[in-house]
């Protein structure tokens, strides 16, 4: 079963085209190539390379696990404000590989920036040298396997030669379905708006899925613009927009050893200059990178393994932020409200259970909760005329809403996740899935 | 699939019995009657009466969750040192029923404390009157329905009839199966030990299910000892040994509604007098309470819904017990971790990620991980010989440990819990399991 989300990932943007995926096109300063380095030992593409011939400022959010895979080591050594290209792999994690695995990084990195500089060589009025440090990583797959150095670097002649300077539709759905693992579906979003008079593009694409619960799978996600930003004003708006989005769905970002968010703008739309990221000029750019990121992230938490309903939790009237957000965490995370949702049953009794146990003290009298237009819970009783069949009825839904309203304040706090279903369980219990 | 735990729930206590349950008999002080007040409709006992007919010490340890039932709130009001009675109830939890559920304990405490009033004036020489305020209760179930009030007043005259002054094993295994939800088995242990000279019985019954996670589902667990122990003792001894016993399992009884262990004494053997809890005479109580407590938990981890394999993940050489204890739950709570031991693989990434994802800083070079007796990592390198046929071959075992040495100190802690099934998800999906 996979959800069928035309439905609800539609953009606010009225640029943004309706349908199964956006359309994305060409966006300047970015060639993409994709190949097979047969790393699945099935032909599939599994390497991609993003390339920046002019240069790219860039920023990215990383995993907070204690445990860091080799890539997101060397990704944390590079100091330069612009970066040339970016290397994706699947299969292979190349975490927990130690010395060996870094040092395949290493030899990775001389040998694509002496190709991409021979490349730079024919194809570049101005050829420019591409240094190593040039270079940044993003791996995903399994953790503690040898990194598979000589199957990549013997792919990359080829993907030299692929390399599109010109992209279309084809070309960034190729690169969303190379980076993928045990994802259903490609990930891919856009918006377009405005930073000052300059019409900019956003266009992103994720892979996700293995995720169930926070933390537990790769997510990688990868944000390319057009605009003139600098690494700095990029790495704050990242920073701020991934708390609501990426940070929001029921597998936050900060702790497989391999999870990344990054941010590339290629500077070719010569939008009026932005020299602090409260600006107000950036306040459409702020939007559209919030909803390409919250798009993403949403398409990331529906197709986690075996989902068959999207499911949102949104805590509301909280005093704060975090208490609505542990709040909303408890319940999105409670498997026993998570296959309740699998098997359609309104078990309002789990949510409570789940708002309990976030250790956070509630007002009984004073709290309701919702399942999409249905009162169940109105400060602190059941509703009266309760109607178990129509919200019964409800959860048939492939999206379903439930609001917790604290009535305590006026914060809120909003997480997305899926249910809970045997189909997750066969995917992960196959030996070395 | 049930797990036959024969194999690794003997206790240490030579005097203990081996067998799939040991068998418990007469303690002295404690009185049982079991009943259907047909909570499920289908004539099952759901009801559970223990009956200190010359009254008992006790001490309790509740749910730390936010939401508490009713039958909670009403024991946290209980301040007399003795205790005549504890009632179980099966099927409803009398959680979120509000004043109405309160007020129908009040009835039953009015009504039970009469009757066991009239019993008592009929079958003992000094008649006592027995007060609502000397009876606890216990409840485990659906939680926000109804609390059935007039059910259970309805069977107390026949539970009154069906009091056993005198038990055997056959009473203790039909009170065991009167407190079970969604169980597959009842829980029961025992052990016998000295205070000075004088032998005492320490008996144990629980439930738990539904809790593959922490703090999950509710967990009920019942100890009887005829020694004699103030309730000031009692508390201290039980809370201490709480820790690494039912909170070692992967469903720390911190969090549902309603969980609740409990320790009567019945004083009934007059061992020398116990002034205090570090008091040397009582180093083999507690460490057979600890037997006891442990033998209980552990059969309630490997009971777990959908449970195939029993599993232990213990953190060794932390360097504190916090540590040790935070990254041992971090692993047994991952379903990555859980449900690739379901498919016998031995997913050691998995592992390293959970390790990781506990935020504790690790030094890598110091690692180590074994399964079972099969080293996998050793001072952070997979090593040499690794014959992932052999490890496999000893993943189709029914019990796993998996030691993870930390190498930087001398604390370790012990998590009990099992995999994850489809047939977890199986059970928690029926509609209102």
């Amino acid at each position: 079963m996979v959800i069928n989300f035309n439905n609800f990932f539609n953009t606010e943007n009225k640029n943004a085209k309706i349908g199964d995926f956006q359309d994305l096109d060409h966006i300047d300063g970015v060639s993409i190539s994709t190949t097979s380095a047969n790393l699945y030992n099935n032909k599939r593409d599994d390497v991609v390379l993003f390339y920046f011939r002019d240069g790219a400022s860039y920023a990215s959010v990383y995993t907070q696990s204690k445990i860091i895979s080799e890539n997101i080591k060397w990704n944390l050594k590079i100091k330069s404000k612009k970066i040339r290209a970016l290397l994706v792999n699947t299969r292979n994690a190349n975490a927990f590989t130690g010395a060996k695995g870094f040092k395949s990084l290493v030899n990775l990195a001389d040998s694509l920036s002496v190709q991409l500089s021979e490349k730079n060589k024919i194809d570049d009025e101005n050829p420019i040298k591409i240094r190593p440090s040039d270079i940044l990583f993003a791996s995903t797959g399994t953790i503690g396997e040898k990194f598979p150095e000589d199957k990549i670097k013997y792919c990359l002649p080829e993907l030299m030669q692929k390399i599109k300077y010109t992209q279309n539709k084809y070309i960034w759905m190729k690169a969303a379905m190379g980076i993928i693992t045990t994802d259903m579906k490609p990930k891919i979003a856009m918006e377009e708006c405005k930073i000052g008079n300059a019409t900019v593009k956003i266009y992103g694409i994720a892979k996700g899925s293995g995720m169930i619960y926070p933390n537990m799978a790769t997510t990688l996600g990868f944000i390319f613009t057009d605009a003139t930003l600098s690494s700095t004003i990029l790495r704050k708006i990242l920073k701020k927009n991934i708390e609501t989005t990426f940070n929001a769905i029921s597998c936050d970002g900060d702790t497989s050893t391999n999870d990344m968010v990054t941010i590339f703008s290629t500077n070719k739309i010569k939008n009026t200059e932005i020299k602090n990221a409260s600006d107000k000029k950036l306040f459409e750019f702020n939007k559209s990178l919030h909803n390409v990121l919250l798009n993403l992230a949403k398409r990331v938490a529906s197709d986690g393994e075996g989902a068959s309903k999207f499911v949102t939790i949104s805590t509301i009237n909280s005093k704060n932020e975090t208490q609505a957000k542990t709040i909303s965490f408890s319940v999105a995370n409670s498997p026993l409200v998570k296959t309740a949702i699998a098997g359609e049953d309104p078990n309002w009794g789990r949510i409570i259970m789940a708002i309990g146990k976030a250790k956070i003290k509630i007002d009984i009298k004073k709290l309701s909760i919702k399942f999409g237009n249905h009162k169940i819970i109105e400060k602190g009783e059941l509703i009266n005329n309760y109607n178990e069949e129509e919200v019964a009825n409800y959860m048939k839904s492939e999206k379903i809403d439930i609001v917790i309203d604290l009535g305590v304040g006026s914060k809120n706090f909003t997480v997305y996740t899926m249910d809970l279903t045997k189909k997750y369980i066969e995917i992960n219990s196959d030996y070395r899935s």
